[in-house]
């Protein structure tokens, strides 16, 4: 039984937890993860909601979420979680031992949208290329039709979105996101958009919390800011900040403190997954690599910084992020010193526990009706949206300062 | 000439610095460094307290410090610039270039006293040796008379003592250390003490601040903290926060932060210079490792963590400390990660703008008539005295408040 | 089937291999790997021996192959195994599917002889504990009384010894040991000898080839060579070249052969298994460090080399062992440069498939009547008899030499 | 006095070294570097002919030589120098020590032929312009005109022609490149060539020895091929094997040896020098990336491999090449391990020697009639003309045993 069940008495009975990309390595990791912290078979190991500081804020109980979802792909959950044990990120035990679990998951899960862009799948669902076809308008409809369904099915009092697709193509910003109204036209006019922008405006226009875990464009367009706002919707993103990015936000402002001079920062980064194998199409990759090259700059202010971020897909690492990065710096007398480092991770068990702390941090914000965006959840992602810094340890002060509050 | 002649008008005409260990090579760096500094030839690359955010504390010009010193050895300033050159930290130019400002800072050079444990070493000066084998109420005589003839043939309106010799062996606590009136009466009897403790008590009991940029005892022994307090006399140390110690203060609490469970971390330190010589005996290095291992069991605080640190001295690396570390944690799902970094700077030029910061700090501090333990300079330390914390960012804060006090 | 079975016309029909510290981890692997071969589940990578060059030597066939074998402990297989596959180096699924053949090697496993200076070991067998106690003959008695049983038992053409225990402490070597007249009056004298020295004795005696896979003294003193020579029994050793080692002499004769100074080679090694717990004890640490230490000197041939290597015991990584190695060398015009390498590897999976691959090599030695060392095996170990290079390239030309012969 | 002076009674008086790219970093470090060891400043580290081995063999003493050379750029010989005193390849006193010799190597030196696709040049001379748009046999005269005239004034026995310039693009065969007659036919047409090919054929008609220590197609097109069997000149290439390549051909042979299954092989480079800045251009990467990616998949012979290379231009690096490969393997039950090695070197310096080494071996080969390519020194080059293996240690063997023969 997790710990967090203490702050049971205030927080609501049922929360839905809506996933998109519920077939994916993260959301597999979600489920599992979550059914073996309730079933007492896991720690609450990577959960930054699970911290002390935290018990203070009457965040939602782990044993509170229900989770539902969609995807565009029919991989049966029994085979996304053997390719995790396989991969050595899933034990074999937890997967035999809460399959009861993982199997009303899936009863639970709908096909999704297929976005226009997106590139060669394996299993594809008929029903999401069908969807995919559809307008805009009934795309829109049917999404919201599901989080309907779900929440009333399983009495939520609440629902929250969240966005673990693919990422996307890099979009030129389009002047009808420039406003809501704009939006809506080119909605009525069956203008096409990306399945994230779909997902973001059912969600918030029926008034469900939206996060946004991916780089793709999702509610971050000044369209659906205006939305979130006006509808007194809580959401959050971009872009988990999980591995590589989050070494560079700690380290990096180390060096602004100690007036060392960083010359050039090479960033590599190596993994195998999906996440890999669609980031291996240089439209989508682009994407990515302007959410985690803004950060360095960002901290670092220095015009002269030589920086270049690498990302290549390399099959055989499955789950496991592998990145290195070269900081080649300049301090006293000119003398011209370096720090390198490897990170080796598992990238979905990485980014599953972020999920879940979201996942309450937001309900909290929507439950306390503090709509728009959520500077104070910075810390998680990449490009967080209305956020000051990138520097971690300033962003995460920002959470224990909204805890303390 | 340098940025911080600006805050000229505030400060003291002319503020000495008495490097203990005035020979060496952070000595030398801070000597060649400040010339070049003030010449115009070097720019103040990792110089904290030349950051945009300090220039609004009254810091004492660069331009207003004269340099002074001791030392147990008597190479020659042109035989330890020369080693420097040859091991790519001074710049063969540089040193050309301010080698008269070089010759004068010798030329106020003074003998040292020598440690009884001192290891084997070239150049011994025997002044030093004859000094080592005084009384220990002689040898506080011997330095303050050093110190009186400083000050008052410069005009100094005040005078730094900053330690820089060897590391000395880890001492046990001598309960003659307890209070100041048994140290006062442990030296009338003539107790033997470690050369940093006579040169902290010369310094503090004639009203000079103190820094301790060395894991050795010096002024941190509880009879020295009640002079320091009752002199009101500014102090700080302990052992320069330079390298390894310095990113793993910079990257635990990330760990913390995430709630990711440290399993292992382990430490290896390479240096081939006279520190790295010193260390390669058992009974020296002992107190280095203690001052570098407790920052991470402090900030981690899991009784589980398996921690290991060791240094070697390996002599082809001169002044260039290696550091591989290698941290081995857990996440969610139980699934097991690394992090592995290595560090590769000059250990001298990495330090002695630290030196020049914490002359600043210290000076103000003094001068400001803030006497006792500094505790907004823990940043700068390895074990900071004072200090409530390991976390680098943390310490660094504490500064910027100071600074915007 | 494994593709060695083409040579079965020529290969005896049974052949025996007799493990000591059976149930370690390293047999585990030996005897799940060689099951899981059998039966079509696991493909042969790692064995050197089913490379095609090597097809044209008449080497006994895996299916041949009759495991037997000793332990000092009662730890049961299932629990070995369940380590192995919680640690991530046996996959969960092979560990079913060839239970059957798990639980045929257990029983056919018996006490072994405890080391007088065996370090404290869990679930300590009772009669090995008895066994240690007698006098020297009556160990050596037992050991072949055990080795006839199996022989006749499982009617076996031949026996193939292998030495799996943990390392012992490394013994100054004894007069006793000089020739093997002086050895029997030992012997017959009751002097207590390292148990390596008491199964070498009694394999080599009863006509068993021996195989030393680890740095204890085994068949390596001279009076167990001359017994090995006077009764033509193969035998070869000592400690398998598994890591750090095999690397280091991967690339040291790179050095030698551009002309590249080396000044400095420091190995950090890290173990978390059975074998680094042993190592954690400095008298067994120093027979480790002798076999790894003296490859790179003899293969540089520079006096002025400096070369440290370290083990540390780090449990978190149980069977992972992690090295990092760090080359500082000069080349033209004094330029320093460096070569840092990481290994990480399964310390079991990777000695496991060499253990068959030296099963079947002298057991083929022994059926042609080769007596003596075996040269050509050198490629195998970290410190091998009768070899006259430590260059991993030099060595592996020997064995290709053999099998072209 | 260089070791080699010994052999000085078979040697010709004076060999001349033509080297093509003469003000770029290696030919600096061939000249400063030579220069200092005949002064007696420098030891023949990195020098692979100075070595016992080849004492047998007699090469041209390191005195004989006589550097010249051409060039498109006019930077001066003190700012190529300042330059790697800056960047800490040449030692600073060693520049000054032999200064007079500097001058009257650049004294010797003329316009060179520019690339059509030569990229921007800083300091390009402008002559070098004028002869790089005149026809193509003027401009093979051009170079043979310079050739002799360096050989007469001199009176040098032998010119060995050396290409150092930097990497041309990448160039599709041209059918007028499969036999001589058709290379004839097409320079009288006029058809453009690569500079590369233009030294080359001159080089070659008039009876000179030509070394490509660049990716560039040189004397590797079958024209050419074709004219040095015909007139019995000796020629070697392509591309100077001096860092991590050198290193993937050393380990990756350990993997097939040891029947370990290489799943993946990411190899990245950076280097900040004009060689770098050239590869920038992707054109100019092809070529490199070519030869650096071949020898790879030739060792491992695993249609599976996943193998990518990148090189990327990071300027504050300099002359310093930094370099990081991850290998990702397989080993026996399918444990999947890792080696990441970080390679720390001076381009230039690693290169240099490496030219003097070369421009013995094939000065011998020309003395000794062996005309046509050497497979004799293919452990010198990515891409090695007439080599059959890309192994390092069977490329040396060759070495040695032509040493030996």
């Amino acid at each position: 039984m997790s710990k967090s069940s203490q702050a049971g008495a205030v927080a609501p009975r049922r929360v839905g937890v809506w996933l998109i990309g519920a077939r994916g390595a993260i959301s597999s990791c979600v489920a599992y993860g979550l059914a073996g912290i309730r079933e007492g078979l896991l720690e609450p190991v990577g959960l930054v909601s699970e911290q002390s500081v935290f018990r203070q804020l009457p965040l939602v109980d782990l044993d509170a979420l229900v989770l539902g979802g969609c995807d565009v792909c029919r991989r049966p959950m029994t085979q996304s979680a053997g390719e995790l044990v396989r991969g050595r990120v899933l034990p074999a035990d937890l997967v035999a031992a809460v399959s009861s679990q993982a199997a009303s998951f899936e009863a639970r899960l709908r096909p999704g949208l297929l976005d226009q862009t997106d590139v060669g799948l394996a299993d594809l669902d008929p029903e999401a290329a069908r969807l995919g076809a559809l307008g805009v308008r009934q795309q829109i409809e049917h999404v919201q039709n599901d989080l309907r369904a779900f929440q009333s099915e399983h009495q939520l009092e609440r629902v929250i979105v969240v966005h673990l697709a693919s990422t996307e193509i890099l979009h030129t910003p389009s002047p009808d996101w420039e406003d809501l109204g704009r939006l809506e036209r080119a909605l009525d006019r069956g203008v096409s958009q990306p399945a994230s922008v779909l997902y973001a405006y059912a969600a918030l226009s029926q008034g469900h919390a939206y996060i946004n875990f991916t780089p793709s464009a999702g509610s971050a367009i000044p369209a659906l800011m205006q939305l979130a706002r006006e509808r007194t919707v809580a959401h959050c993103g971009n872009d988990g900040k999980t591995g590589e990015t989050l070494i560079k936000t700690v380290l990096a402002p180390m060096f602004v403190a100690r007036n060392l001079r960083v010359l050039s920062w090479q960033g590599y980064n190596m993994l195998g997954n999906r996440d890999g194998e669609v980031l291996a199409d240089p439209l989508h990759r682009e994407a990515k690599l302007r959410s985690k090259g803004d950060a360095l700059r960002s901290i670092l202010k220095d015009p002269r910084l030589h920086h270049q971020v690498a990302i290549d897909y390399v099959p055989s690492l499955r789950d496991w992020k592998t990145a290195w990065d070269f900081v080649h710096f300049e301090g006293f007398l000119g003398a011209q010193m370096s720090l390198q480092f490897t990170w080796q991770g598992s990238d979905s068990a990485l980014a599953a526990p972020l999920v879940l702390d979201l996942v309450r941090f937001t309900e909290l914000a929507q439950r306390r009706g503090e709509g728009g965006v959520m500077p104070h959840v910075a810390s998680f992602f990449k490009a967080p949206m209305g956020a000051t810094s990138h520097d971690f340890y300033e962003q995460y002060r920002m959470l224990l300062e909204y805890a303390r509050r």
